[in-house]
């Protein structure tokens, strides 16, 4: 009547028993787990306006005792995001005045990210332009000789983050518009505005220009 | 020497065993895909300029013939995903001038979806804007008096699906300009910009209206 100790075989095959049934949980946890991997995305966003804060701290990497507040504000949280390149920086913007932007970007350059922009033609020569400061400093710089508009508002972060939405890179923008950017990490979709970004970079080579037959007025000249 | 025959109750052992291993499994894999639906997120890219094709079968729900290609183009993309609105659409646009936009929002209006429109106050006269016959149908606008511009361009969609990016609502922007849209299904970023709409659509509440003492230009008689 009493329970028997249970040979070791019997042991041996309940072990087996078990270690299958958990064999094949690890292996579909694994398969879920690549599937989440493969598909993971994180998305933050930044409004605008931004409240104006100090920013040398980031662009200079020492503390500043100026009067202006010193805390986050939605150009800081941009500034960090794109301050994050360590070996690309692609940008494809309408319009490009921010100064803080601007040094940023040659901050990054200075450090040996592969920096490369593509601007609207129409509005390169804009009040402020970064454009003459970036390319001065060996960036090189692409537009569009088209009738339309190169509207595009991206950046690509090291070929890994997109940066994407209504703003550009503007002081007007950044402080007084109602405006939003999304910082992406999606590989799929990346690589979606990789691939466009080198169409474009393509289709803007100096080698296609005409001699701005049709826009005389913003000549590389001006910029 | 013959191996026996296992006894039930082994049998039973080893089955309950292998049990417990496919339980943990299930349990382990249902946690790992309710992390992964709550983490969902779905975003299709669609860039611009769009070339030109008939759009009528999508707005008038019948077949045309007329000579224009009847293929997808970005533009049709973009009202597919726009006309998927059951319950709600709510708009936030620098400007609003595309003729088929226009159609697709106000037959959503007349479906019952109820729609909302915030636009900024300085484009909402532009040549072609829509805002008069959206108004005209008893679609609600709301618009800014601020310095700044109200630069957002960006759909809610059913406050399931957001549809933003750097385009502008207008034709020639559609047609011309290089432009990028994100429709995003993600509940947790839709929501973000949800609670951004409903912000803007109260400070935006016409009881606030200063009768457009710096803006005069673009009185809403002009729209």
């Amino acid at each position: 009547e009493g329970r028997r100790a249970r040979p070791a075989e019997t042991m041996w095959r309940i072990g087996l028993a078990f270690g299958l049934g958990v064999a094949l949980e690890a292996l579909l946890g694994w398969l879920l787990k690549r599937r989440r991997a493969s598909s993971s995305t994180a998305i933050e966003v930044i409004f605008f306006p931004s409240k104006v804060t100090c920013t040398e701290e980031l662009l200079a990497g020492v503390p500043c005792v100026c009067p202006l507040p010193h805390g986050e504000s939605a150009l800081s949280r941009l500034l960090v995001r794109v301050l994050e390149a360590r070996r690309s920086l692609d940008l494809c913007f309408f319009a490009f005045s921010s100064p803080q932007l601007g040094r940023a970007v040659l901050l990054l350059h200075s450090r040996g990210v592969r920096v490369r922009l593509v601007i609207d033609s129409d509005y390169m020569a804009l009040r402020g332009s970064q454009i003459g400061p970036l390319r001065r400093a060996g960036i090189p710089v692409r537009h569009d000789q088209d009738r339309g508009y190169m509207h595009h508002k991206f950046a690509i972060v090291d070929k890994k983050v997109l940066i994407t939405g209504s703003l550009n890179w503007t002081t007007q923008a950044i402080q007084t518009n109602q405006e939003n950017v999304l910082v992406v990490e999606d590989q799929a979709l990346v690589n979606i505005f990789v691939a466009e970004f080198e169409k474009i970079w393509e289709n803007y080579n100096p080698a296609n220009y005409t001699f701005f037959s049709k826009h005389e007025k913003t000549g590389i000249e001006n910029a």
